[in-house]
């Protein structure tokens, strides 16, 4: 497959702090994006969706992924992009029909639920993703070297989730039904969906991405010990097969993020990414301590993890608990090496409720305050 | 308030591994029981709850709530039975209108949004949730011994997450905006929370309950700092005002359970307590030397946690999954004085799509497992 337009080169960046935080070197301020920061908590992405008519009629259109992709960083000084897309492209690509009813979360129209189904999985052709990779060298081209773009895929577990379950789920009864009763066909399912999001997320790089995220959406819904079997290990397979560096030929830092996954930190420092996503329910000060490493020592640069829901509070009161999360993770690596760093996120996407001042007032709280942090 | 019908003395325990097993002493088999073991997933329930019309009705009416609190006892061979009721009877008394749609989760009529229905919220008089007490005393008169009788209630917090809300949430929103912008609104509903489920809890001791459990099914919710402020704080509260003995001078055991508080343990050890109930993301070795204790030093025992979805596996798979619970325990405490114990449960309650015949393969395995651990 060929992937167009990377033949033009890219702008040279201007603002590296996130690449660098993801690298654990030293910044001037605590870098900051927001999961789903290109959404419906926006009046101009709503204005473009409905100018493309459907969700996925704005994913696969360059211009409009690329327009809703920009959009947040027009508002706020974001210090990354991430691609418009959605974690289900791949399971869509692989047959399964994905739609998204108005209103409502996503749907398979062709669930994987038996032994017939599963045999039949494989990596898709990429060229049905095609829009994607499209989309990202156009939105690199658009961003002009202002941040970085990051690229993204559900985690082999994520994708089976949805792809068992046709949609979501309050109790992922039909998935753990097939785990617990064929775990033969799962770990079929899964190694499938490994390779597939592994080449999905190469191609995102050779199309002018400059770090990957991993969204294990789900892994914090399984059992001690499944998740090491089922989701862990599954993303180790995918790890183990992205390329190193991008089409700059600089290296592509990669995002482990497992919602729910706080008790299991220890056993993902081991895998071969540099940083790691945290939901709100984890202490940054314990995470940093456990899997933070220390000066020039291997480790993990920390990514999160603010409730999406203090910005629902007044902006003085946003203002104090990002100081909280700051304070918690203390005073990044200073030095001239590596060392422990903190990327500021959520720790979940953004409420479609969210109103868009309260999240400039976030974003300049960050900033600063991280600012003060490290005098 | 008086309580009827406990003049009449109770039969003496026949069976009290599960109280032995709170209390950190040696049993000769794990004892199990599951959470929400009274309800759906049996035709019987089914057919009582037809005959009263309504969840309510059934919760309501001292002769169906004894009737199938006892149902499950008739096919397994639990270890101990717990009060058929719901976690929002509280709010309910505080006047909230509690209904329960067909096929929809709990709603409340009149949710609790702003500072003047904060400002009205009071202790409930006991009087209007008598139903329950009499229920208490009535199951325990028809238990007859067999085994140990738990009661309950949800925790402040969970209560107040229903009470804001008005019904069950993806986002907790409604709540944790009051949370964040108006602590003190938040805070002062979650004292009279507490207040009121201390005294629920304290009138069904005195209706005979043996054990009582704090369920914090939300806490999981609270973002790290505020779970220690909002839930955690509250349910010392709540302990801290509980009867020690019931009406035959025997200790009642507490059991506090936080589903995803996997995190927090180390900060729930403090609490006033016996038993730490845990979700299947939760390591059991870990948990034990964590919070177990060791011989005749001070700990918790532990309860759980295998995942409800097991049981729609096949018998001789339920078996080995609990097999892996019960050896991730590990041997438990085996001397004459006290030491780290477990109590074999589900992390979450039963699936209403379970099939009854799975259940008696769990309990069995529980009991013949953890037979042949103590050799």
């Amino acid at each position: 497959m060929t992937v167009t337009n990377t033949a033009t080169p890219f702008a040279p960046i201007q603002n590296d702090t996130f690449l660098r935080a993801c690298l654990r070197q030293v910044t001037d301020h605590t870098p900051v994006w927001l999961m789903r920061q290109a959404g419906r908590y926006l009046p101009e992405y709503c204005a473009t969706r409905a100018k493309a008519g459907s969700f996925m009629g704005l994913a696969t259109n360059t211009d409009f992924a690329t327009e809703v992709t920009l959009q947040p960083l027009e508002r706020y000084a974001l210090d990354a992009a991430i691609l418009f897309s959605d974690i289900l492209t791949v399971p869509d690509a692989m047959g399964l029909g994905l739609s998204f009813a108005q209103g409502e979360g996503p749907r398979f129209a062709t669930p994987v639920r038996d032994e017939a189904a599963v045999a039949k999985l494989e990596v898709p052709d990429m060229n049905k993703l095609r829009y994607v990779f499209d989309a990202v060298t156009s939105i690199r081209h658009a961003l002009k070297g202002r941040v970085p773009l990051i690229g993204f895929s559900g985690s082999p577990w994520t994708l089976a989730c949805y792809m068992v379950e046709g949609k979501g789920s309050d109790d992922y009864r039909l998935v753990k039904t097939m785990m617990y009763s064929r775990p033969d066909l799962m770990h079929r399912m899964l190694a499938v969906n490994a390779d597939s999001v592994a080449t999905y997320l190469n191609a995102q790089i050779d199309a002018g991405a400059q770090a990957v995220m991993v969204f294990d959406s789900w892994g914090g819904v399984l059992a001690d010990g499944a998740f090491q079997e089922f989701s862990l290990a599954y993303t180790e397979r995918v790890l183990g097969q992205l390329k190193r560096t991008g089409v700059d030929g600089k290296v592509v830092p990669r995002i482990v993020f497992t919602k729910g996954g706080g008790m299991w930190l220890q056993q993902m420092a081991p895998l071969d990414c540099e940083v790691l996503g945290l939901d709100w329910t984890v202490n940054l000060a314990a995470a940093r301590a456990l899997v933070g490493g220390s000066e020039n020592g291997p480790g993990k640069a920390l990514q999160g993890n603010i409730d999406p829901n203090v910005l629902f509070a007044q902006p003085e009161q946003i203002a104090t608990e990002v100081g909280k999360v700051i304070d918690s993770f203390g005073k990044p690596y200073q030095g001239s090496g590596t060392g422990p760093t903190h990327i500021f996120n959520l720790g979940h996407g953004i409420s479609q409720y969210t109103p868009p001042e309260n999240v400039s007032a976030l974003v300049d709280a960050v900033h600063s305050h991280s600012k003060r942090v490290r005098i």
